[in-house]
C-alpha cells in the first residue's frame, strides 16, 4: 500500500495535535518524522508514530515542554528538553547552534531530558540552508555490545554530518555506528531471512545470524563487526557519541539510556535526565571564503563521483545519494507502508476518533 | 634490539636540529614523534624519522616555517603551516584551539600547507591538561578505495578524540577510518603473512589477502570492509575527515593529498596547499560544571570496564587502555626497534656525522 507524502503528513500532524502538541511543534515533529520515510529510512518514520504516542501515554513524553537553555558560552549551550519529543527539541537546539555559529563562528549544543529525535541527518541538514556544516549525534537505548562484551552497553548512536556544496547536491552522511542499523534487522524479520555474518551476536557473545536475536538478549555489533575487522573502532565511535550526547549535557547514557518501547521499564539509578543529543554548526566562512569552500566541495564531490568503479554498473556514490534517490522516487510514486505499520496507524486513528488513512 | 626512551629521544632530537629545526621546534617534534613508539604505534614513530628527513631533502618540508593565522573568528582559525613538519604545526594549531576555547567555549582550527603529524591521539590529548575534550583529524596520501571504487581516493584519515575523567585515566580514541591501519600491513609484510579477509583489495577491486598489495595498486578498505558490513560508513567517515582537514582550510585533499614517501612525485593539479589537519578543543565547563562532568566520566568508564565480558580472561577495554599498557611496558623495558628501522637510523647517523644508536 502506497500513500502520498501529504496524506501521511496530515495524518501524523493530526495525531501530534491530538496528544496536545502546540500547533508549531506538531508541524515540526511531523516534518522531521516524515523526512525519514521520504529518505527511505522506514524504521524511523511514520512506523514509529505509535511508539511516540505510547511514550506520551506512559507519561515519558511531555507534549507541551518548556525547552530552556540551562548553560551557555559564546559558542556552546546546554538545553533541557523538559521531556519533549526529540523531534521538536532537536530542531530547537540546532537553531540555537546555528545562531551561536553566526556570532562565534561555530555553535555546539548538548541536550538532556529529550526523547528519540527521528533521523539524525535531517537535523544536521538544517545547517545547509545557512551554508554551514551541520553535525547531529544522539544516544539511544542500549542494543550494542562493545568489543569483548556480551552485555548491551550502547545504542546504535548515529553520526550525521551535512556539508554544503555549490552546484552539486550536499554531502550528507547519516550512519549508525554499528555494522547494520536495527531497521535492517526488522526488514529481515519480516522477510524471515537470516542476517549476514558479523551483524549480531547471541546472549553469550557468540556470532549469530538470527535476525530475531535481539529479542533473546542478543546484541548488535559495532561497525567493524569483530576485533580483527575493527569493531573496537565502531565501539569507540559509538562511545564518543554517547559521551557527547549523554554525559556532556547531563542526559542518561550507556546502559541507562531510556528505552524507546514504552513497555520496557526505565533503567534503575539513571545517572542523568532522559535521552541526549549533540548538535553542531560551523560557518564555512569561519575558515575560508564561502565561495571558495563551496567551489572546492563541488570539485571534491565531482572527483569522488568519477572515481574508477570496480563495476561500471555501480558508480561510486557520495554520502546522501541513496537518500536523494528515495526522495525523488517517493515524491513521484508515494511512500509504501508495510501492512503491520498500517494496522498500527489504523489503531491510532480509532483511538483518537479520526479518519483512517 | 631495545632502546630507552631517552636514547631514542636524544637521537631524534639531534636529527631534527641537524636539518635546521629551531630548538623549541625540535623538542616538540621529537616529543610528538616518540609518543607513537611509547604508545605502541611503531609505524608512526621513530621508524618514520628517515621519511621526514627525505621530505626535507626533497624540499617538501620547511624546517624553519613561519606558521601563521590566515583567517579567524572567536571560535575558529585557519592556520598556514608554511610547509613545516606536521609534528610542529599541529601542536601550534591545537594550542590555538585551546586558547579559543578558553574564550569562546570551543576552538576549532583548520590547517593547510602542513605535513604528516605523527599520531593523531597525542594532539587530541593536549586538551586533557586543560580539562577539555580534544579532537584531532588529518588527511593523508590516498591508499583507501571508497565503496564500489577500485581507485585509491582517501588516506587512512584518522579520528582522535580525548575526553578527560577525574580519577580514571582519560578516554582516548585514536583510529584510522579503515578496517586496518597501514602499519598493520607492514607488520604482516615483515612476518611474510597474509592479511585477514576484508582488509585490502587488488587493483581490480577484488578482495585480496596479500599484505604487499598496496605496492601493486591495491587499496586498503574503509572501516566495515565491504558494503554488507558497512564499508560505506567507513568511507563516509574518511571523507568527513578529508573535507574538514583538507577542503575547509585550503589544503590539498582526496587523491591529491601529498604522499609521504619523498620518491613519489607530487600529484598534478593539486587543488590546495600541502596536507591538512583539523584540531578542536571543547571546554567541558562550557556545557556543565567541570566537577560533575569529570565525575560522570569516571562513572561511564567504570561501568564500561565492568561490562560482562564474553570471556572472563578478556575484559572490556576503554579506548586508550592498550596504548597505556604499551606506555607502561616501554617505560620499564624500553622500545624495541626492528632491524630495518635500526639500519635506517644508522644511515641517518652516518649522513649527519653523529653517533649511531
Amino acid at each position: 500500500m502506497t500513500f502520498s507524502y501529504q496524506a501521511l503528513f496530515d495524518f501524523a500532524h493530526t495525531i501530534f495535535l491530538k496528544i496536545g502538541c502546540p500547533k508549531e511543534d506538531a508541524l515540526v515533529a511531523t516534518k522531521v518524522l516524515l523526512s525519514a520515510d521520504m529518505r527511505g529510512i522506514d524504521s524511523h518514520g511514520i512506523a514509529r508514530l505509535i511508539g511516540y504516542v505510547r511514550l506520551w501515554e506512559a507519561g515519558r513524553v511531555n507534549a507541551v515542554p518548556q525547552v530552556s537553555i540551562v548553560h551557555e558560552t559564546p559558542s556552546t549551550a546546554t538545553v533541557d528538553g523538559d521531556r519533549g519529543l526529540g523531534l521538536v527539541v532537536a530542531p530547537y537546539a540546532m537553531e540555537l547552534a546555528i545562531k551561536k555559529a553566526k556570532e562565534a563562528g561555530t555553535g555546539w549544543v548538548a541536550v538532556k531530558n529529550s526523547n528519540h529525535f527521528g533521523i539524525a541527518g535531517i537535523h544536521a541538514m538544517m545547517a545547509l540552508e545557512e551554508d554551514m556544516i551541520g553535525i547531529a549525534l544522539t544516544n539511544a537505548s542500549a542494543l550494542v555490545a562493545p568489543t569483548f562484551s556480551k552485555e548491551r552497553m550502547l545504542g546504535t548512536n548515529p553520526i550525521a554530518v551535512a556539508i554544503p556544496a555549490k552546484n552539486q547536491p550536499a554531502f550528507v552522511a547519516d550512519m549508525a555506528t554499528t555494522t547494520a542499523a536495527n531497521g535492517k534487522l526488522e526488514i529481515l524479520q519480516r522477510k524471515k531471512e537470516d542476517t549476514p555474518e558479523g551483524w549480531v551476536q547471541d546472549k553469550d557473545g557468540l556470532g549469530s545470524r538470527d535476525a530475531n536475536i535481539l529479542k533473546q538478549q542478543g546484541a548488535l555489533l559495532p561497525l567493524g563487526g569483530d576485533r580483527v575487522h575493527g569493531s573496537h573502532k565502531g565501539y569507540a565511535l559509538g562511545s564518543v557519541v554517547d559521551i557527547l550526547s549523554g554525559v556532556l549535557g547531563g542526559a542518561s547514557y550507556g546502559p541507562w539510556a531510556p528505552p524507546f518501547p514504552a513497555y520496557v521499564p526505565l533503567p534503575q539509578n539513571m545517572p542523568g535526565e532522559g535521552l541526549g543529543h549533540f548538535l553542531g554548526a560551523m560557518r564555512v566562512d569561519a575558515f575560508r571564503s564561502k565561495e571558495s569552500f563551496l567551489e572546492e566541495m563541488d570539485r571534491w564531490i565531482g572527483r569522488f563521483r568519477d572515481a574508477e568503479p570496480v563495476d561500471p554498473a555501480h558508480k561510486v556514490l557520495i554520502p546522501g545519494d541513496p537518500e536523494r534517490a528515495y526522495e525523488k522516487e517517493r515524491t513521484e510514486k508515494g511512500i509504501p507502508l508495510h501492512e503491520e505499520v498500517l494496522a498500527d496507524l489504523d489503531s491510532l486513528a480509532d483511538k483518537f476518533g479520526i479518519d483512517r488513512l
